[in-house]
C-alpha cells in the first residue's frame, strides 16, 4: 500500500502525469476464489475498519463493477439494456473524489478532499477507506420513455452492485449497497445535470464485533 | 440427463412425492471458474441449442440466482432492499412452468404443458431449454411508496439477473436478459395479481453460427 501510494503522490507527476489523473495497475486474476464461493460469502456488511485498499485491490474492485471485459468491442462486465452502458463510476477516497475511466484504466480527479460524509446521511458507512458512486447518465439513454428509462436504468444499477457485492466476497472485504444518498448534494458535488445517483457502495474491511 | 429426468418421472412419485413437486439435487460447488473469469467471460447471448440442461445444472442456475446461501438466516446470493426477498423466480421448460422454492431446494409446478413461446414476443429465445422468470410480489414489499417501491424492486432484479449471467457464463451456458415481455399473458398464466414481471432469462447452451 505504501509503496502504491508512494507511486501516485510523488513519481507519477515526476513523470510528468498529471496528478489529477492516476493510472491504475491492470486488473490481476485475483481474487481466484470460484464463483460459487463469492455467492456463499455474499452478504452485507455496515461496519468498517478505517485501514485503506492497495491500488491493486481498488483496480480489481473498478474493473469488477463496470471495467470492460470485451476491450475491443467496448463491452463491460455489467450488461445494459440495449448496451447504452449509461453509467458514470465514481471514486471516493480520503484525497478526492475520482471519475473512473474504464478504457484507459485510470481515476480522474473531479475535485479534492475528503468528501466521503457527504454521501449519505448514514456516516458511519464514511469510516469505509472508498465509496463507488453508479451514477446513471441520462444524457447516454436517448429516447428510452421516462418510465421505461427508470425502470431499466435502475436494473442496470442493481448489475454493477452485484458485481462490487460479489467481488467484495470473493476478496475478504465488505460493502453495502445504499440507496438512501444525498442526491441533491451529489448532483452538485459532480456537476450530475441530467442523471441520478442509483447507489452508494461503500467498500472496506469489515470490522469483527 | 436420463437418469435425473428418470427419477422424475417414476421415482419420485413411487415414493408418495406429488409429481407437481420436483426436489432439486442439493446444489454443488461447481462451476469452480474462478469470480475473475465469470466477469471475464460475462456477456449477452441471444442464439440457444435445443439441448437440455441436466438437473444438477438447474438446481445450480436456480441457486446462484436467488438460493439460499445462509439457511439458518434465511438470507439470499442476491440482496434486496429492506431485505424485502420480493421475488417469486419461476422456471419454465417443456413440460411445464415451476415455482422455485429455495427453502426446500424443489420446484413446484404451477401449470403442465410448454409455455416457453408465450414469455415474450422474441419467440427465437423460447428454443433455449428452460427460461427463469423473476416475479416482483408487491405483497411483500410492504409500505413502500410506489416510486420507491419501484425503483429498489427494479434494483433487486439486477441482481437475481446478475447472479444468473454469471452462472451461465463461469457454466459455458449462454443468456440473455429480456425486459419485453408478455407481461399481460404472463400475469394470467401465473395468476399474478399484485406484483410486476420484471425479466426473462433464457437459458441454454450458446449455438455456434
Amino acid at each position: 500500500m505504501k509503496k502504491a501510494l508512494l507511486t501516485v503522490l510523488f513519481i507519477l507527476p515526476m513523470l510528468g502525469i498529471k496528478a489529477q489523473e492516476v493510472k491504475l495497475p491492470d486488473h490481476s486474476a485475483n481474487p481466484t476464489k470460484p464463483l460459487t464461493v463469492a455467492l456463499e460469502q455474499r452478504r452485507t456488511i455496515r461496519n468498517f475498519e478505517t485501514r485503506p485498499l492497495d491500488m491493486q485491490t481498488i483496480s480489481n474492485l473498478l474493473w469488477s463493477a463496470y471495467g470492460y471485459n470485451r476491450p475491443q468491442e467496448h463491452k463491460r462486465t455489467a450488461p445494459s439494456a440495449r448496451n447504452v452502458q449509461e453509467f458514470d463510476i465514481y471514486f471516493f477516497d480520503f484525497k478526492g473524489v475520482w471519475l473512473y475511466d474504464a478504457e484507459h484504466n485510470s481515476l480522474k480527479q473531479v475535485v479534492g478532499g475528503d468528501h466521503r460524509k457527504e454521501i449519505s446521511s448514514q456516516t458511519h458507512f464514511s469510516v469505509a477507506p472508498v465509496s463507488v458512486v453508479i451514477v446513471a447518465n441520462y444524457d447516454r439513454i436517448g429516447d428510452m420513455l421516462g418510465k421505461d428509462r427508470d425502470f431499466y436504468a435502475a436494473i442496470d444499477a442493481g448489475y454493477v452492485s452485484q458485481n462490487i457485492y460479489l467481488f467484495c466476497a470473493a476478496s475478504d472485504l465488505g460493502t453495502v449497497a445504499c440507496g438512501a444518498v444525498d442526491r441533491e448534494g451529489l448532483n452538485k458535488l459532480l456537476g450530475i445535470k441530467n442523471g441520478k445517483v442509483m447507489l452508494a457502495h461503500p467498500v472496506g474491511y469489515p470490522k469483527s464485533k
